[in-house]
Formats: structure tokens, sequence, C-alpha cells
């Protein structure tokens, strides 16, 4: 009987057989620990001289790390591993073996492991991180489908950007200039117009020459927008949305959590509602915590967005930050126009921001005077201005960063192991 | 009590609020029907002048197409309507009037309609194919979910290309030259060997030239890639796969086949398994059939894809293509080396490839040997040689077009209207 690491709880005490690969072993005198990985999971393998012939027996202290094999044995319970099961071995058929593989488990530099991203992969810790983005991404769907939302994909090649180019990444499309799209936001304002609630799932690109650890050039972003959606309304949303994605995660990545030693405890409290804080009161606050280089009208850096995420132990939302450092799209406070009817969404622990949202300009007229000031014109502006003049309807949305959201879920340092293949500043390779 | 037309079935007799469109309407002395829009739905509205004010009245028979309201009134059942219910309204309030509103009920040219794509998605036909589309994503995910793949994101920014350059969008990468990818297929190659069965869903760029309803240049792609896995039984999941999906739109997009017209018979036939047929037996029954323009060793095109999608009821697979016409990394057969263990799954009714797929090569030598004969050398293709050094398994993968396969179940002519903001030759707007 085939089956998976991830299956074999379905075959206790039954024989069967798994296509893996040596991740680890050990061995003495008659016995031989072969710990193996197949993707699905991970897992221990014992092989008895006594339970085996002798020339599988010799072949099994010798198998080099990552030869790839078929392993057949009993299932068996053990409650000292992670998964709960062991594999008593009867037979092991190697069906490639590898010499000299790269990343043995001695320590090696982060440019060595970043030029082996395709190897890497395969390691426990960036299997973990993996399998994290996947249940974050699946219950992302969950939750959206759940919410009557319609997935849409607005284009990546767009002829014309609202907030300029020096950061969009060009192609000649064609006789065309195209360009990169950073965000599908305009177009699923569109979409949100004929489908009421929509989200996208996709890349973002861009042409960023920093290298922090919070920044990719490559990034996936989810972006809902829902027509008919306050402010308010929109925040409760996203609350919502961020607390059942970890708490999925808490649920079906438990093996995975203890593989990166995630703290749980800190993920357990993250449950709706989250702790607002307006963006006055932040810099407010940031002053009397002696932040000098800070004052109402400047945009939050790294050490800022800390330093509001450790008085609580939830995200917070920063809301209503001045018009002039947001987006012209962003709907003003009709209490305060010089503040937006927006929040950025911090994530605890030091992950920085993780959601940027707002409620949308539904005005014609104000539309169109923030086309002027940031002269907008010509027709690759003109649709969506119209859809202030066809049926106009109070709107709110937002994007959350996914490889931010998986750094702060799986509690790791750095941003470029979030994602498969990460694309740097001087890292186009693999 | 607030709630959206797809959701008024939980409130029948009740008096709820809906936030809507007028998709249009029609009025006679003492009555007037709205349809009425949300993009969760379409309902009639009725409002009956002995029901409301005489303004509010008015005011109804007078409401011009798309223009944004919030209507409140009774949730009656109505068995002939799609939808099942009406609204008997008791007050009608403006959010914002349309006027002139450039899509009317009338006929529109094409170039036309695309111009106006932001609002001709509002339109009853294009909102049901994007919510078959949203479907076809929807029980996408949960199928490979349920069969234990990990989602992977695949970068689209690529530094070289294993299959030539011609047909990619290029752009400058920092000081490098990059290309928007093609196909993940390589990189889910690698993940593979992690993660044991990836699939990814994200765009695929191609520069093609071409201007055939079967073509977009910005498409979106399936890509499952399955470590110890065959050709036969990669097969037996697309088909499962294939099934899944037309017997979930089936189920949960009635009423948009209907508005779509869809001959759902056609349909109710695709299950598993699907006819296999050679590539060499196609070729003979072409030959058969009287197309005298095609012979052993000639590439399909889609009139001869058409003529053998009409044999079969079901999508067919044409198997075992001369290895000269398929990708390098595609697994010879053992038995017949001249063709390759691959497969490409024709549509029914014309609708042409919707995947192609294979067993890949895991032999070390024989890639390397493949390498030499399409040149590829350097460092950018180090890493996907060493796949087959470092624990090399069988596997297999395919890649489904999301766009034709859109096309296919909703029955639409042209793939420009499977996708929000298509991009064609020539079309980078909106
Ligand atoms: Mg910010
Ligand atoms: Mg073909």
């Amino acid at each position: 009987m085939r089956t998976t690491i991830a299956n074999v709880y379905k075959h206790v005490n039954e024989t069967v057989t798994i296509g893996a690969w040596l991740h680890n072993k050990r061995s003495s005198g008659k016995i031989a620990f072969l710990q193996l990985r197949d993707g699905s999971g991970f897992i221990q393998a014992v092989v008895a001289k006594a339970a085996v012939s002798e020339e599988v027996f010799e072949q099994s202290k010798n198998i080099t790390q990552e030869t790839s094999l078929y392993v057949t044995g009993k299932v068996v319970e053990d409650s000292r591993s992670p998964l709960g099961f062991e594999l008593q071995v009867s037979d092991v058929e190697v069906i490639q073996e590898a010499l000299d593989y790269p990343i043995t488990p001695k320590e090696h530099g982060t440019e060595f492991l970043m030029d082996h991203r395709h190897l890497w992969l395969r390691s426990k810790k960036q299997h973990a991180i993996m399998k994290v983005r996947n249940e974050i991404i699946r219950s992302t769907y969950e939750f959206f489908n759940e919410e009557g939302f319609v997935k849409v994909d607005p284009p990546i090649l767009t002829g014309a950007s609202a907030e300029g180019t020096t950061e969009l990444f060009h192609t000649k499309y064609f006789d065309e200039d195209a360009y990169l799209s950073q965000s599908g936001q305009l177009y699923l304002e569109a979409a949100a117009m004929a489908l009421g609630r929509v989200f996208s799932f996709g890349p973002t690109f861009r042409a960023e020459k920093s290298k922090t650890r919070r920044h990719l050039i490559e990034f996936w972003m989810i972006e809902p927008e829902m027509a008919f959606m306050d402010h308010d309304e929109s925040l409760q949303l996203q609350e919502e949305y961020v607390a059942y994605v970890v708490q999925s995660v808490l649920k079906n990545c438990k093996i995975e959590l203890e593989t990166l030693e995630r703290d749980t405890t800190q993920l357990e409290k993250i449950k709706a509602p989250f702790p607002r804080i307006t963006y006055t009161d932040a810099i407010n606050y940031l002053n009397e915590q002696g932040y000098d280089d800070i004052k109402w009208g400047d945009d939050f850096g790294a050490p800022h967005e800390t330093a509001i995420a450790e008085a609580y132990d939830k995200p917070v939302f920063i809301t209503h930050f001045p018009v002039e450092i947001k987006s012209f799209y962003m709907k003003p406070d009709p209490d305060n126009p010089d503040v937006a009817l927006c929040a950025d969404l911090i994530a605890p622990e030091g992950y920085g921001e993780i959601i940027g949202g707002s409620e949308r300009i539904d005005d014609y007229e104000l539309m169109a005077k923030r086309y002027n000031e940031h002269e907008l014109d010509g027709p690759a502006y003109e649709w969506y201005l119209q859809l202030r003049q066809y049926g106009s309807v109070p709107h709110s949305g937002f994007g959350l960063g996914l490889e931010r959201t998986v750094a702060w879920i799986t509690g790791i340092e750095h941003i470029r192991e979030t994602i498969p293949f990460p694309r740097l500043l001087n890292r186009l390779y693999p």
C-alpha cells in the first residue's frame, strides 16, 4: 500500500510503502534510524538488523543525505515524535543516490543558502514556513468565499500608474509602454461596482532599491474591495480576517509551529476586535515616549511602528492619517478633512505594517479635484473617474502583504524566507 | 436589516434594505418594476403606487440606468424569477444619479464594449462569466487542498528562460535583464522535491503577436507538480480535477449558467475517466477524415483539435507526442523513445487545448544531454539540472489555462470575455 507521511495515521499497524528522501540518519551496531521526508511531513524509520536482509541493513547505514528511496515498513504509534508515528522498516529501495548534497546539517551562510534556494526549501524549517504560507493562503480563500467575495484577477501589465512610475518595472508592450502593477486596487474598485465584494491575490512589483528585512521586490498581496461598506465596517472585516487566518494556522499547522519554535501563546491572543489608535494620538504617544524625530505630518518609520505595536499584544490599527501623506483616492474624514478615513494595521512583535486600507472617495467633484492636483490627465485615467459618475457608492478596501504576514505568524526574522524564490536587490536567481 | 440579493432567501416575508444599482426598469400606470443588481445577484423590485409615497413613486419611474440606490422592501417568494424572490418596495433612496450611462440595453460593437470594460463587467452576461470564473478558482483550491497539495508561488521575474526569449516580455531588473514568466514549471519541480505535491495559480505572459479568439497576452495558469507520480497517475489526477471543477460549477452556478444559456447537458457528461488517444492514432484519424494538411511530426492546429474533439463528448487526452515537437524536459516513453510520456487535454465543443502535461525527465545523464542539445549553459540553468543529482524521483505535472477553461464551461465564443481586464494585441486599456 503506497501512502504519504501525512497519511500514515490511516494505516496504523499496517505495512505501507512511502516514496521519500533521506533527511538525516544515525546508526549504532544493530539499528539504523532514518529521518525521512516526503514533502507531506517527516517520519523516523527504524531499520533493525534482525528485521531486514543483510544487504538492506548495510545499505541503510550508508544512505547519503537527500538520496531518494522507497521505504516499506509497518506504521506504529510513537508518542515521542511530533507526528505520533514511526515506521518499522522491512525493505528499502534506493531510487537515486545523492552524492555530496551541498546543504549539510552544519551552519551555512545566508548567501550560500540563497544561492541554493531550490534545495534549501527541503530543510525542515523552510518546509514549515512554506506549509504555514500555504495555510494562510488556504484560509484566506475560505474566509473570503464564505463572506461572499468573488476572486478577481486585475491585470499585471498596465499602461499607466496613478502614483508615479519611478518605482515601477517597465516593459515594451509591442509598441506601447507598460508597467508591472504595484496594486490592483483601481481595477478592483471597478470590479466591486460589478460584483459587490471582490478580492485579488496576486504578485505585485516594486522596483525599490531598499535592502531591509521587510522588503521584497516581488511580493504577493491580497486586496479585498467592498461596495456599500464604510471605513468602520472595513476595519471589522479586516480584524475578523486576520484573526481567522491566525486561528487557522494554529489549528492546522501545529507540527510546523513546533518546528519553528514559534511562541504560540502570542498567536492565541489574536482575536477580534483589535485596538485602534488615531495617527494623532500615535504621534503624541511617540513624542511622550521620547521619540523626538517625528512630528504630526510625518510618516512612521519601522522603529515608530514597533514602538506603537509594543503597547499592545494584538495587531493595532493606526487610523486617520493626514490626507497629505496618503494616497489620492482616500476619503477625507467628513468631521476633519485634514485626515483620511484610513488605517494601517501594525502586527505585534515588531513585524510592522501588514495591512493598509481606506474608504475611497466616492464623490465625483472631489475626485476630479484630486485628478487636477495630481495631474492625472489623459484617457488612461478616465475610466477610474467614471466610476464616480455612474452609480457611485460608499466603498472601502485594503491590501494585506502576504509575506510580512507569513513572517509574523511564523516568527521568522527576515522576509526573504517567506516566499519560495525571493526577488531582492541583486537577487534574481534561482 | 441590511442584506444582499444573494442572501434575501434568509429573510422571506421580512423587510430588508439592499444597496444596489438600477440595471433596468419598466413601468405602467400604477406600478414600476425595477431590475436591481448588487453584485451578489439580480432581483426584481416592485414599486406599487399605493404602497409608497407619491414622491418615491414618481422618482422610481424616472430612475436612470446604473443609478445607485438603497431599496427597502419586503422579500416575497416569486417562482417565475431565476432567484425565486422579489422585493415589494416600501422606500427608495437615491445615492448617486447616473446620467447617460454609455452601455445601454441596445447592441454595442466589441471595441466600444472593450473600451468600457470597467462598466461592461456590470452587465448580466459578464457578471455571470466572472462568477463562473470565481467558482472554477474556488473549486480548484478546494480540490488541490483536499488532495494534499501545497500552493507555491513561483517567481514572475526570472533571469533566463529555457525555451527562448523571443515571446517573453523584457524588463531591466536594476542592472540585470529579466523576463516575465511564461510558466512556473521549473521552479515547481524544485518545490515538489521539497513539498511533495504543489500547485501554482498565477499570471503568465506571452508576447505573441497572435490575434485569435483563443489567445490572451496575459493569462492565468494552474500548474500542479507531483513528486512520485508517473504519467498515468497524472492523467487520472487531471481528469478528476477537471470533472470536479465542472461539477462544482454545475452545482453552484445554476443561475449564471441559465443567464449564459449554457447547454448544461454537455457539462453533465464531464465525469472521469476521459478518453485517451495517442498522437499517432490521432494523426491517422485526421488523415482518414480527409485532413491532408497534417502528417506525423506536425503539431495540431485549432481545426485539427476541434476535429478530434468532435469524436468525443468529453475532453480527450492526446498522448505520446513526438519528442521533437514537445518541451525538452518531457520524459521519453521507455517503450518508444521517439514519443514522450505527455498529453494535451482537448476540451469538447471546439474550445481547444486546456491542459498540457507530462512526466518529467528524472535521469541526470539524459537531462544533461538535453542541456547540450538546447544550449542551456551558464549558471542560470544549473539549479534545475541539480534536481536530477540530489534525490531525483519520478514526477509529473501539468498546466491548465484558466481562461480557456472559463470559455469552455461558460460556452462563450471569445476568450477576451473570460478575464476581468483582458490584455490583447493593441489592448492595454482599461
Ligand atoms: Mg505605512
Ligand atoms: Mg498543443
